[in-house]
């Protein structure tokens, strides 16, 4: 596995954070903590002065990127991890619903492929704090990328008006969602978003 | 909260073991579990002696009922605090996969509620071995239950053919689950059931 597929972390954590930074070193700390966790450390056993060390780096450096320290750090790795995320191009709603869900499919399989990332992902959802945090910014940006295609979707009359946007987009992750994070057996085959975004779209009635 | 909601755990269990029981020794001893950790004495720490000596029976009482011992016993209490298992009375589709979806929705209220059903359900999650036989029992029956209702709905020209029966599942289920399960913030209001069923039935395309 590439433990920096594209450009996920440079990309996606300044927009994020809303501050400059320097790309190369950012990389150089997250790849010292891949390289502790592959080579066996685990993650509480990950400190920050470990990781500067690998990285090549001084202790301060780390700091003045992630104030926060290693649970910040550790955000940051799981980020730079994960795929980049999807970016509707706003063609039609069902495109970019397709896109959307297509990305829930790859890091479903990114985190089946990869022991680092499952490994991480359960770290940061067995601590409480670490989880608001990953909600708070990661996931909250995802949801609020979805409803704003689903609302353009409303505007635009593709998609029904009278049900509550939280929902609508349920309807759609939901079945992803179930298939990556809670059926971890089972299939994830090439297709699954547009089978998923098109049913919904259409309904399952027989004849409708 | 009433720990024993409705006959969950005499109805369910038998008829998933295939084994007869004494009712009223088994509810003694899931009462006898759920009050140990009701007063603070953790999964790791129960003992089939300690759940015995409450529940005023012998040892050996205890593991005729649940020869895997512990393990075995303590997805009897998930079992028997869960609601029991929705029962699809065989009117419309539509009718049984809401009867369905709303068990899921009292579910995930019950665990909202329960302190007790919480812990219990995270040390099932966080044991591989338990989570298996969880799913191979409670987990696999559920499910077979869905399909089946599924499967009568294409059989009867009220679903769409064209879908694999699992996918089907998954875009009612999905939604759900993900409610109760994964943003576990989130309402579960009356009529969810009924909106995600009519939604995933005739599609949110508007003017469908």
């Amino acid at each position: 596995m590439n433990p920096m597929p594209s450009d996920a972390g440079a990309d996606a954590a300044p927009a994020r954070r809303g501050r400059p930074r320097s790309e190369a070193v950012e990389r150089a700390i997250i790849e010292g903590v891949l390289r502790l966790l592959e080579e066996g450390t685990s993650i509480d056993a990950l400190s920050i002065e470990g990781v500067a060390r690998v990285a090549g780096v001084g202790k301060a450096t780390v700091y003045r990127r992630w104030p926060g320290g290693k649970d910040e750090m550790l955000l940051a790795v799981v980020d730079a991890l994960e795929e980049p995320p999807a970016e509707p191009v706003g063609a039609s709603v069902r495109d970019d619903l397709v896109t959307l869900l297509e990305w829930y499919r790859r890091v479903g399989m990114a985190k089946r492929q990869s022991a680092v990332l499952r490994t991480m992902t359960s770290h940061v959802k067995s601590h409480p704090e670490l989880w608001q945090q990953y909600h708070d910014t990661v996931i909250k940006a995802r949801r609020e990328t979805l409803h704003g295609v689903l609302r353009r979707g409303i505007e635009a009359g593709e998609l029904r008006g009278d049900l509550d946007v939280g929902l609508l987009g349920e309807l759609f992750t939901g079945p992803m969602l179930t298939r990556t994070v809670l059926h971890e057996g089972k299939d994830l085959p090439d297709g699954l978003a547009e089978q998923i975004v098109d049913s919904v779209l259409d309904g399952v009635r027989a004849g409708g």
